[in-house]
């Protein structure tokens, strides 16, 4: 069956790299997917398959039932662009000024479009359901995970899986990892209140530049010493603002900052630490503060089981796929959002432009990848998909 | 002969209030008084008393010889405005759009004017020679001091002394003080170039956000640590900035700040204690500076002897004067330089407006001072001038 | 063949307590182990098993030729114990005043004697060579896996295995890991040479305690900012003295800690950025200081083709064990020598006591293990050693 | 009068070197002084000048009435000594090992008791009561001057005076100095009690040493932006001590330290804010403290009107006294708790030993002073005493 669906992917590859350069050529913003999705659903709608649209936003949600018993196998694929100005100069450049699909959710769309189409055609012989999910913003929090979620679009689902082309990689390589593979990515603001005053006269003052620079000082303390040496966590600075005369003290500080986790557990804990840093000081100094800690998206932990069926199935009927362990990403992804519902994992498949020694990264104006890729991340979705049932049993404890 | 003079200077009270209100209705800039010089020198014209004019910029240096032999005293009056809207219902409100007498150096000129009026007057009974210093630029670094004496105003001269009219004390009130009585002022401005990044990524980058925190943190230990603490010193910082988006690691941070100093060597310690803290942060983190230290006025540093002649002589012969000894002051004054060529002394008068408990600070849109300061400020300066021959043999080590 | 081995193991078990707990009622200290070694060399010479003593110490090293072509396999045991007092009150406690096995060492010994035993009984009917590395002082660096390899116990040897009982872990489980299982543990010691004096004059001193606190605090970002977030790492001071009068400025501190790594370049790396802190604090403060960093053991690294082989051996020939992945360890070992030299593996064999909810730690002088889990090491040991060869081939990139 | 005493002073010189070097042989440790009470006791007894002994411990209490109406003045004189092993070779040394006046009590005994003989025999002469205080215990909190002051040696006296010979300005120089001349002196402990643990896994424990090294650290920020610049202030910490294995993590650490003010509201603010800051780390690493602030004595502050008078009698009657105004000395006196009650004024009396450059600094083992400036004590406390009510409707506010 696997080999029959290979096979249909093969010939429609070329149908694959049509989509891909349509939408393309047609980016648009997160949220703001209209067209995107109205593409989308036409082609559903073509094809009779059933689908339902608006799900949590633009969101799409195609199911195609087989005849045989199994379970419900959601697959994903993103499909908004970014706000930047594209300077490749392809065929299928980019036609809206000033957004682009600089990340690949372009590729994404257009493998899991056309895999929708095979299993369809295919729809007969496999067991199980299978979901198809487009999510619309995944580049812009909240991200658009979350909103189809709440609209239904995991009712039923036994599974999820996803994969992101990954231009870093050769074509023909998939990265995969137990556990978390991408980060929680935060953003904290801290207004730090004293009192200002003559630069001459400090003591008559409390002088928040000082209280600031105490805090991002006492901020370093939190990785190195309150956070599991194992576990990976960042907390930085990047703004730091109190602009005044020079014979002035400031009066007021501002301090803006990102944290990195990869566990709920520790990222709670820092968004306490860090009130605990600002409490403290303002303690020592007599001064008051404001605090918040705005969650981005959770980080993307995938489900061991799931992982490790996904690596056994690719090794055992894709044997030319060459399987890595991926190292975590300090990146976010709200396909974090759907592993904290059911189980399942996120992988990464390789896609560097052939011919290429260094790539240009994700989110650059020059961004491109190998379109055989997608072929790659179609076969290894579905491969999951139709093997999940299949061979449950086989796993045990131990990856 | 002192008290022909005080009798005199009561007589022309009226003249000098006219002139003060004159001058109050007209201020200027720093370095932009040509309208009160010319009043200034079309004064002494009239009068047919010898003087120079354009002396280092706008200044004035009239030169009035008594016909005894006696030593050659310089007294200082400066006539600079500041650029503060007057928010005062007076008669003589000021009539430049954002400009204001609002320190008082309308009175210190008025003074110092009747004064010169009546000295030339009486210049066929008193001993030495008086040089009137009209001032320009006290407000405005690099002040206008530093060039008049470069051009010359205080050659021959023995001594100088000054006052400021001070609207916080009472009338009738003389603060004195030997030594430093106000302080070096100085701006410093230190700039960290570290190498920026993504803020999840900390071990990429040198992180300038935090050198700089620890700079700031560092340079407390200055005034904790390395200054004599019986040597007043103040090393505060007015603005701290960084302005970068969350989750950017800073590749540049401006620290700019205020030093104030009592001594020349407590001063150029502090320029070199800072960039020793900056230099082993960058040693710490790998990172580069600019630093730039701009020195202001020196401190005022009255001389001992002068001081306690001027304490003396004003004891005996104005005993209706309360004469105290005053804190010493964290702003400063660009007197500073006189007293670094001849002996000499700056005290301050007070000035507060009658019937007023808590009188606007100077500086304020509604400063103002009593005008009867102004024949206090005129009697003080006279007895000193003409009785530091007289004395100087009485002078010992001990004030 | 393997069948036969675990089945003469089981038949053995009697012996293997016996050894057990011989060595356990006479332990000796790190490189004072000659009874020890005289114990074990005189149990070689009865089963005329080839050996070498006194390699590299208390080393001793038996050969075991099968009579097949094979790989020459090295199995390791330590045979060392600790300076604490036993509080056991077992018949088999240490008759040692002051010395213990409270590691479990003599467990490892005693497996791997018997091991050495049966394999004897089997050599004409497995293929290879097995090299038995009984290694005295693991507990106390620089230990003695070092000198063992200098005086040639690796020669010829294709791939090296050992295992630690882990008394947290239940019998019948492993433990395994790819890469970084235990940490580099380094020892610093910073001295900070200011210049003393009196408490009330600050500025007459280089205050030593002022220079030492900030190094412990800028230390604190050597973890946060300059090492790779997903690079385990830890930077921990133990003891900070500066012992005076408290009026008198301290002329010395010190300072001495710990550095836990998993990798060499991150060892290195923080060893010159802990440096980096201390001089540049010097330059701020213009003191002086010593710095000195003492590696202790490397990381041990366990190679992936070697673990990867291991898990799938145990998986297919011992299906009762249970496999799970090691969480790295913040510990030391001087197993990491041996895989600086050739391919490997180190793991954890779960040896909790029966009935025991919470056992006492390693160190502890109640410590104690369960003596079946000698059985599991000495099967898990053999089986990797006499899979090597034959499953090689097996081994892709990909655990 | 004066004149006549002076005279008697002179020809009494003998005795009083005699009594010094009696003190300087027989030195004893503060609030051990019986026998040079005793000998005191006995001078008194024999001239049969009526005295109380016994006063608040072993402090004697002398009174001697004029014969005309006047103040009632008391003299200090303090007459312990120290824990010094002298290293003099002089005939008077010291006959008490481990004891040694080496700071000068022996003499200002020596000084007052000759001038309490010659008072006696002019008592018919002057106005007003002379007090002669012989104070034990001045070099050791908490000093015998408050125990004295409540059992009643400063009923009913006016004014207080005393002085101190000071070895480092030569003989005929008197240093006088209006407000602070002499600091508090106090000391402070904080236990930071966190919580231990092993070195490898800090974000199980709280660290002292880091909460310990970040308050340091903090406690800089108290003298350089907490208090007036114009306030001198010192806190120093002269003992940090958390005594651990290089790889466990401390869970107490001890900070202590000295505190040093002139004025008791800085003094009260800085005991507070010291406070403040331990208190907002313990927020910060939610670890727990002790703080203790054991106050010494207070600041000597002079009153002005006392110390005016003082110069200026001073001037007139003993011109050849070199009058200097005092720089503030960090030091402590328990002289301080005179002036909490009555006005008066502290004075240093130069005693530079003849010939000698760089004099032997006070509390030295080879401290000695010259023995004339004996007389220059009395003949200033004897000018000061007499002249007391005579001049004092001179006194006006300024000095």
């Amino acid at each position: 069956m696997l080999t029959t669906i290979y096979t249909k992917l093969e010939s429609y590859f070329n149908e694959m790299v049509l989509h891909r350069r349509h939408l393309h050529q047609n980016p648009e913003l997160s949220f703001k997917e209209t067209e995107t999705a109205a593409y989308i659903s036409s082609f559903y709608k073509s094809l009779q398959i059933p689908f339902r649209k608006n799900v949590g936003g633009n969101g799409i949600v195609a199911t195609i039932e087989g005849n045989l018993e199994g379970p419900t196998i959601a697959l994903r694929a993103d499909f908004d662009a970014l706000p930047i100005e594209e300077e490749n100069d392809v065929p299928y450049r980019s036609r809206n000024k000033g957004v682009m699909h600089a990340c690949g959710h372009d590729g994404h769309t257009a493998a899991l479009m056309v895999l929708a189409k095979v299993l369809w055609e295919e729809r007969h012989s496999f067991p199980g359901t299978i979901v198809l999910l487009h999510q619309h913003a995944e580049e812009y929090a909240p991200g658009g995970a979350k909103s189809m979620i709440e609209d239904g679009c995991l009712n039923g689902v036994d599974a999820v899986f996803g994969t992101h082309l990954w231009a870093s990689e050769p074509t023909g390589k998939i990265q995969y990892r137990t556990g978390p593979i991408m980060a929680a990515a935060d953003r904290f603001e801290i207004t730090i209140q004293g009192s200002g005053g003559h630069g001459a006269q400090p003591h008559k003052t409390r002088d928040s530049i000082l209280i600031g620079t105490q805090v991002v000082n006492t901020l370093q303390q939190i990785v190195s010493r309150r956070i599991n040496p194992l576990e990976p966590a960042v907390v930085s600075v990047g703004s730091f603002i109190a602009d005044n005369a020079f014979n002035v003290i400031a009066d007021k500080a501002t301090i803006i900052g990102t944290v990195r986790t990869f566990s709920e557990d520790v990222r709670t804990q820092i968004e306490k630490e860090i009130e605990n840093v600002v409490k403290g000081l303002s303690v020592i100094h007599d001064s008051s503060y404001d605090y918040v800690f705005d969650r981005g998206y959770p980080a993307v932990v995938n489900e061991a089981l799931s992982t490790e069926l996904f690596v056994n199935v690719v090794k055992e009927n894709l044997p030319g796929i060459l399987l890595e362990e991926a190292e975590m990403q300090m990146g976010g992804e709200d396909f974090a959002y759907y592993l904290q519902h059911v189980p399942g994992t996120f992988f990464f498949t390789g896609a560097k432009p052939k011919g290429v020694e260094l790539p240009f990264p994700h989110h650059h104006p020059r961004f491109d990848f190998d379109e055989d890729a997608m072929l790659v991340a179609a076969k290894c979705l579905v491969t999951i998909a139709l093997s999940y049932k299949h061979n449950q049993e086989k796993v045990t404890l131990h990856v």
